[in-house]
Order: structure tokens, then C-alpha cells, then sequence
């Protein structure tokens, strides 16, 4: 049976988030909807990650085994009959033993935050109307970056083995509209990219200094961290993999 | 009465448009109810214009009057008692002569196709996943530039007592995601964006030429125009007025 890798954007504002739950609406649900419709049949659809209720994703990705007469309505017909809220921006075969949680070497998400209320960017945007310390947030990020414990900005009882992440991105930029927090490390912890985010601005007031969020992930001291901001900010960019894991997903479905 | 000007950005979907309708939500009736809570009082908006059900707008414009004692309350009040699809962008104080209508010289509108559907801009965008031709569809633009009779690109009974618009920007614009028509006019006619976009989008197709956009302005032959493109990818950028007639808008409510 092969293997097809999805690449999935989605507005996750009116999602119970990626995981199937009973009598939720999700991703994963309306994916294997969407499949079952195609093929007559019950299929499971496996994602990198789940994301919360209310996050969104330009390139979540999944993977689904479909049989060999399958694939081309699957590359063809997927994305007219998932909900408009979903889409498939790519659909190839990989190998058999892809999988697109275990595989993935890296996850970039994106936090936006808006100077003030824009009802056309609302659904996918957090707004904090204090004039934020750029510079300040910046040297806090670059505190963030590298191999660290990451229990002081993750949820408690996350009942992970362990809390090391190792974080390759981690910056701050500034436009006319607001501030993008882009972040991507190998893992991520319970809502540690929202926690993340919260911290930073309590540094763009001065409520914290950039000092203050080194010594958060040092001594994983949780108290001090920021308030966890809304879901709806916070966009899963990209999952990353191995190249020779990659197969070929550019096909376009 | 001092007169204040607002600009006014809105997320056109759940709005059946700016025109107060009884029993129908509409982008006046959202904007007069929160004049009415800040100031407990009925209070008149005046638009620059309607935009129709589903029509977006990053620059709407309209002109109110209020009691001097109420200036700041709407400045600095306005923005947070209007629902999160609409927000006043700007308020300020203008001639109290000045009308929102009546001196607007210029509107400029924008309509975004996307090539395929994309989720996370669903709300604000057409998707046509046809390969159009932007050189065909530019070189039609060309032809819509300048004073002409648009009766061939407007709605029927459209109850003008003139058909002539003076068309000065008119361009269509390609980039990674679609593409994006943006037409400026001293005045238009009922539908006229919407038929201008599906006209031009026939263009893209080769299903009409160029010249045939030349004779359906000149004929004014609305039979050969192109269907009316959904509300969803239409947006009212701005309104312009003579520099005498701008006022303090640059105030931040």
C-alpha cells in the first residue's frame, strides 16, 4: 500500500484542534472525512503534531497509506472535498516506512501579534496595544536559542520524558502592523510556543528583563514566565525532515 | 457640532453590506449602534458609499457629528465597542461641511484571486484555478483606463443618470499566490468591480480578447462582459479626497 505524504494549511479558528475527539470538530476528523469520501472506506490520517484549538497551519503534515489505485484521486480529488477551512497544498508518495511524527527533525511556528484591531487579519492574529520594547524582545530571544530545559515556559504535567528542546530559531521582528515571533527547535512542549510568546511581551513592557527569561529557562522556574497568550496568534509554519525523507510532495494534488 | 471623519476597516463576510437593512447586519448599523453606547444618543453614519454584501474594506470612509464633549469619548472609545469584524482606523475632527460622499474624488478597490484555495485567506479571496494570462489580462486593463461610458460593465438598472466613469488606476498584478486587479475611478456603477473582474478574468482565458474589452466599453454591450466575481475577493482600499477636505484624520482614535 503506498504511502502519501500530506502538507496541510488550515484556519484553525473553528477547529477543536488537529486531534480527532468525539463530537469535535478537527483537522484530523474532517482529513478522514474527507478521505473516506474519496476511497469508500475508513482511513487514518497520522499528523507530525497536534495543534490546539483555535492554532492554525500553513504546512502541518500528515501521512495516510492509500491503496495503489487510490493515489491519483487522492493527488486530484482531496482538496475539493475538504471543508473550506482545510486544504491540501501537496500530496506525494513517500517510502513505506515514512512517518510524519517521528521523522521530522524541526517545526517552525510563527506568533503575530497586531499593534491594534485589523478585522481582516483577525482570525489569525493576537493584539496587544502597548508599544513593545523591539530590542528588549530580541535579546530575550536570542536567550531562548540553543539546547535547553524548557520546563519554565511549558505547561505543567506536559508528561514528557524529558524537557529538553533544542531551539534553532528564535526571533523577533517588527513591521507598520505589529511583531511576528518566529520560533522552530526539534520538539516542542505543551504550550510552550504560547508561553514563549507571553514571556516576550512581558520583556517588550519591561515587566521582565531579557536576563530574567535566562534565568526562566535556567532554573525552570515557571512563576516568572508570562501569561500563555491566544491560540489564535500562533501558526504552525513548517515541519521539517531529513532530505532523504522528503519524497515528492511537490506533486500537486 | 464638530464633524469627525472615520476611517473604517471591515471584514465584510457576516455583513450584508454597509447600508443599514432592517432586521439585517450591516456595517452602518454595527457602526451607529456603538456611537449610540458611547454616547447614548441615535447617531447618524454617513458612508462614502455602499459596498455590498460580503465586500471587504480597508478604507472606508464616513463622516458623523457629534457634541463637542463627545470627541474623545469616540476617538479614544469607538474602536472597542465595535464588533471584532469592524475597527475605526482613524477619527477626527474635519469642516463641518465636509461630506464623506459628496468630496471623495478617488476610490480605489482590489479584488484578489488565488490560484488555489488557501484556508487561511479564504475569507478575503476568489480562487480560480485556471492558468490565466496576465499579459492578456494587463493589456485589457490598458483599454479601461480614462473617461468612458461603463454601461457595458454595470449592472442593469443601475438608475444613473450617467454611465461615464473616469477610470485611473487599472492594473492587474501577478505574484506567487494569484492575482490582484486593483481599479481606481472618480465614481462606479452598480456591479461594476465585480462584472470589470470576471470581464478581465475571461481575458485570462482567452475566452475574450483584449479588443473585445475596448468594444464592450465603446458598444457598452453587457451581453460579451464577463460574469460578476464573488463579494469575497472584493475590497474598498481607500476613498481620497481633495487635500482641503482631509481633516485631522491621522489622529488615532
Amino acid at each position: 500500500m503506498p504511502r502519501m505524504r500530506l502538507v496541510m494549511e488550515y484556519d484553525g479558528t473553528d477547529f477543536s484542534g488537529w486531534q480527532l475527539q468525539p463530537d469535535r470538530r478537527t483537522v484530523q476528523g474532517a482529513a478522514e472525512a474527507a478521505l473516506s469520501t474519496l476511497t469508500g472506506r475508513a482511513v487514518r490520517v497520522h499528523g507530525s503534531g497536534r495543534t490546539d484549538a483555535g492554532v492554525h497551519a500553513l504546512g502541518q503534515v500528515a501521512h495516510v497509506d492509500v491503496a495503489e489505485k487510490e493515489v491519483d484521486r487522492v493527488r486530484s480529488g482531496l482538496d475539493r472535498v475538504l471543508p473550506r477551512d482545510v486544504s491540501v497544498l501537496g500530496a506525494g508518495i513517500v517510502a513505506p516506512d515514512f512517518d510524519s511524527r517521528r521523522d521530522a527533525v524541526e517545526r517552525l511556528y510563527r506568533y503575530r501579534i497586531l499593534r491594534r484591531r485589523r478585522p481582516l487579519l483577525d482570525r489569525w492574529a493576537h493584539v496587544d496595544g502597548r508599544n513593545l520594547d523591539t530590542a528588549a524582545m530580541s535579546r530575550a530571544a536570542d536567550h531562548c536559542r540553543g539546547r535547553a530545559d524548557w520546563r519554565g515556559m511549558a505547561k505543567e504535567g506536559s508528561g514528557n520524558s524529558s524537557w529538553t528542546c533544542d531551539v534553532r530559531t528564535c526571533l523577533v521582528a517588527e513591521d507598520r502592523l505589529g511583531w511576528t515571533f518566529l520560533i522552530s527547535a526539534n520538539r516542542f512542549l505543551r504550550g510552550m510556543v504560547r508561553l514563549w510568546a507571553g514571556t516576550l511581551t512581558l520583556v517588550g513592557t519591561h515587566a521582565l528583563s531579557a536576563e530574567d527569561v535566562r534565568y526562566i529557562l535556567e532554573e525552570g522556574d515557571r512563576s516568572s514566565a508570562g501569561p500563555s497568550l491566544p491560540a489564535r496568534g500562533l501558526t504552525l509554519v513548517e515541519v521539517m525532515y531529513p532530505e532523504d525523507r522528503e519524497g515528492a510532495v511537490s506533486d500537486d494534488p
